[in-house]
């Protein structure tokens, strides 16, 4: 049993660690704060967890925060950085869920966040957090960065092809379409249920945060290749609170049949305890993910022509957020990986 | 072919306004007034009026606004109080959208609303713009109050009953539930999709600003009893957009028939254009109302038993305010009273 | 470690039990039997157990399914009847989550179902598996029938009321709404996406099945009234897939404050691991309940006037449906009782 | 003042078609057909149409529906090419809302449609009723097919880069999403609010009957090509009840900028009265076309990169559909191509 901290918990993603740590059985949460809540009972902001969580928000003090074994950050962009140093001196493994620490390349977080980098050192020591992919180096870092929904939900749909060279990685494309809470617990005209509702739009097509994030991720899965990442990515909201699904395009180099890239991601995912393969001729749905850290694939190569169309769809809360970072958690402090994770979707 | 003008028009009952007064035949509206917007135009904020509406955004100036023959003020509480003396001393129809002038009471109004009133002389002058209640004093009115949404609602419901003396004036439940766009055009969580969606609640049970209304409409109604009207009034947030069905509760003095009750609303309502009571056996829905002028009421009378339980349902933007205040304006200025209204509800 | 089998799990409530059952310690689910799907992974049909369930459906036969500790019927109404004789010679525990064994009257019980009831001894035998009412009885039963959805938010939220004498018994009202879930798993229009989003709608309030369940349930909370129990219980469909709220509306006897009122709650509730009594002015939502086996209760006394609403949230398929019968299958077979129950809402 | 009538009246699309025509100053609805539903009025099985409709529903016969100068077919695939030619015989003037007509590879369209055609005569003699396209050979047609929803917006959405020649015919992608009431008023499992709420999902991505007329209309519109025209095309259901969003993919062959390529679609469409290119940086929702017959484009060309990206939004039952239809009427009829179709968007 260790005892762990939520430093932010009255978002969206805090309220999921909160929700989904109350049944891992090693874990005990005794911090969570929040700078405007500090004071007030967690269970009187989140009424849904009355009678399960029984902390006060506190104060967010690093040497507070420190003593606990493990750390998540679930704040804003821009905030985690700032104390980011004070709480890895004092030994505490973090989990950051927020962009800190996810662009190695520092000018480009500027560029993108629009702010200074203060902790540049962090990033170049934190490891980017996709299991699939990492981790043997998240087995033994002190600071994670949680991968994004976005970027979670296209990394992994794309990984076994770009690994296996079959795609042409200069062409992708990613069309994706996630639920409002993406957005976080704000108010917020945009947001609201009137507006959100019975609708559905694209947004960001100029430029969207997540872009170059999935760009380093996936340069990263195709260090074979010799030509350059080009992705583009349309993100879409859609009139659901939960949910991504990324609905992912590749030209062919070669002539592969369908069963043979249904076999290529079923073997390359065979371990992997939360990407979940389906057979061929069945796609993925919200549903069938919301609530579970599972990531469902489904694989289509239409009419057998030259593009393979890969759905790939992830609970943004769980396997895009709070869920992966618990399973970071686990690689890091050497429990089972799915210890307190092994949760069937819930559906309808 | 009258002009006229609409005061606060970048809420959603002046968007509806807009929307419905653009295919009114005796109508151009020529004003549409905003101060945070004044200079842009009205289509690029609401873009759904692309093609139809091509109006700029004015400051409200009273002097500008009363050339209009007609105005409509569709501005939060306590704002059309401030300019009304002006801009009926020029001799402009005006129909208030807001709950300015609904209560006679001034000391109520103002125990409620949470300010002193400025213009009480307005409340004296001012009419209830129940149109199936206070039509003759509207053809001549200057001023109308157009009727809250949940109280048009209650009122048309509870009718038939209250007039005939059929029910305990002392005894009546209206349960009602509200769409979320009823709340206004808002950046608050509690409205936003994340909160709103797959939620439903009960609010405001202590007391709502629309059950003072409500029972001034009712006491009104019911004017030769002699016992006081008492209602319970409960509002709920629905995970819809449009809308509020409220479903009545009474408790019969006499014995009528479910027959008998059906034909007293028949009766009652068979010459009012936006009245539809339904057959026996037959209960209103949202989706039949959406996005039309029409209140559709059905009657039961459970198990046969003393009580009469009423369903009453409107589009909370139209008859709930913008089309009930353009049939407001109708009988104003001696159009046919639907003119521009005899809209098909949007279903599916 | 108990062997259970789920007689009839291809609707809501079976895959429901499943998705509990999956994380409950003292439990192994051996059999999920269906007719149309025997032969069939259960992980096929409902995809979001995949990597969660490994069981295939199997053909109802009562001598396997005996073989189970314990038996939960999700089957449609008329079915269980007809084998539960064979089931309790065998000596299985069984919860039927249908209506064949709650009324206690089966004239009045072939009266609602329209058919001739083939096994009366078996309703004697039952009990009432309301785990807030029938503890004890529950404990040494063989046979219980789990409760309805709208029964069980309807009793719990008059219960602390009507079994202290404080409401008149026979004027109850219970305006319900439910999400479009409670009408199970089926093809039919009237619950399709395009008729019940954007909408809402009372239904069978000429007189719905869980009436009579309700009102025998009531009477005997009552027993010490000398006047019976008199419901108008009026359900509504809500555009939502999860979830009933209860707003309830009872004529106080005398003149009790809402502070005694709220302390009423709460007494009678303290020990009770499921109910929920929110502080005064405090209303639950389906948000905070969905999920989760909590019934949420809040109490209002508007304007201090005669009538007290009580305002009770379940979530249908939990604490409404197969959470309430896995609770009771903790209290049958010596549990405790929250036993993989234990879980907060999921929000948002 | 035309009279028409409307075979199989008791869909959506016979649906939309009622209550846009209501408000036709030209056409009167003589006819409304259904094989069920024959003897039924029409507002009785479409309550929101109460007060607007008066019709009742008639049997279908080629001879009587003949007298109308204008008809609709609002029938499943594979039903209107069996009346087809004796309706034309008798000389009306024939819009079908189905397939029948659509391709005119008569093989090709027995391959996707899975049954013989009955009447290729007519798919030689019909017009492909895209107005933006085929403006005058609609003029004098006497049978148009419309189009599908699917394909309206996607060729639409193309239209201006492929007429010019500016994009990779080869390598076109449409990833499209599209309410729920686009397949029709069914009871469906797959269908029912309570699998598609909270829900988002690919589907027919190895093959949408949609894909062949598309592509159809694309090489139509780039006749100047020397490559073939390929198109990816993968269709999602939206938990959303109206309304279509197509996200189209397509590789520059040169280095137009942004400017550029929003002047082409301005130009292209500026006569156009349904289509709205909206100004850069300006993306459609469905929330501003609902219940419109507007087609909204958005142009986008991320990062400057030699991908363009273009976001078309219609309302699946009026442009996509009913609307359409209409506009294809009101051009077969000489009447204004704006006639009854004039209206703004219902938002929110």
């Amino acid at each position: 049993m260790i005892q762990v901290g939520i430093v932010g918990a009255t978002g969206y993603t805090g309220l999921e660690l909160l929700r989904l740590l109350s049944n891992h059985p090693e874990v005990e949460v005794v911090y969570a704060t929040s700078r405007t809540e500090a004071g007030r009972k967690v269970a009187d902001f989140f009424p849904g967890l009355r009678g399960i969580c029984h902390l006060t928000y506190s104060e967010p003090k690093a040497a507070e925060v420190a003593k606990c074994e493990s750390v998540f950050y679930a704040t804003p962009h821009a905030v985690a950085m700032h104390s980011m140093k004070e709480l890895l001196d004092h030994g505490a493994k973090v989990i950051d869920l927020s962009a800190d620490f996810r662009l190695k390349d520092v000018p480009l977080w500027e560029k993108w966040y629009g702010c200074e980098h203060v902790f540049p050192e962090g990033v170049e020591q934190s490891v980017y957090g996709l299991p699939e992919v990492n981790r043997k180096k998240i087995q033994t870092a002190q600071l994670v960065a949680a991968p994004g929904c976005y970027p979670t939900s296209i990394q992994l749909g794309f990984l076994p092809l770009l690994e296996s060279g079959l795609i042409e990685p200069s062409d992708l494309i990613a069309n994706s379409a996630s639920g409002v809470s993406g957005a976080g617990r704000k108010g917020d005209v945009s947001l609201s249920f009137a507006e959100c509702n019975e609708n559905f739009k694209a947004y960001g097509v100029s430029g969207h945060r997540h872009l170059p994030e999935t760009e380093q991720g996936l340069q990263a899965i195709a260090s074979g290749e010799s030509e350059e990442i080009n992705l583009t990515f349309v993100p879409h909201l859609l009139p659901a609170t939960r949910g991504i699904v990324s609905t992912l395009y590749a030209t062919l180099k070669g002539n592969q049949t369908l069963d043979e890239l249904v076999n290529l991601y079923d073997e390359r995912f065979s371990n992997e305890p939360f990407v979940d393969v389906l057979s061929k001729g069945q796609l993925p749905s919200l549903q069938n993910v919301r609530g579970s850290n599972f990531c469902r694939i489904g694989i289509e190569k239409p009419l057998d022509r030259n593009k393979v169309v890969v759905v790939s769809a992830i609970d943004n809360l769980v396997k895009g957020a709070s869920g992966q970072a618990i399973q970071i958690m686990n690689i890091m402090c050497g429990f089972n990986e799915s210890k307190g994770l092994h949760l069937p979707s819930v559906a309808p």
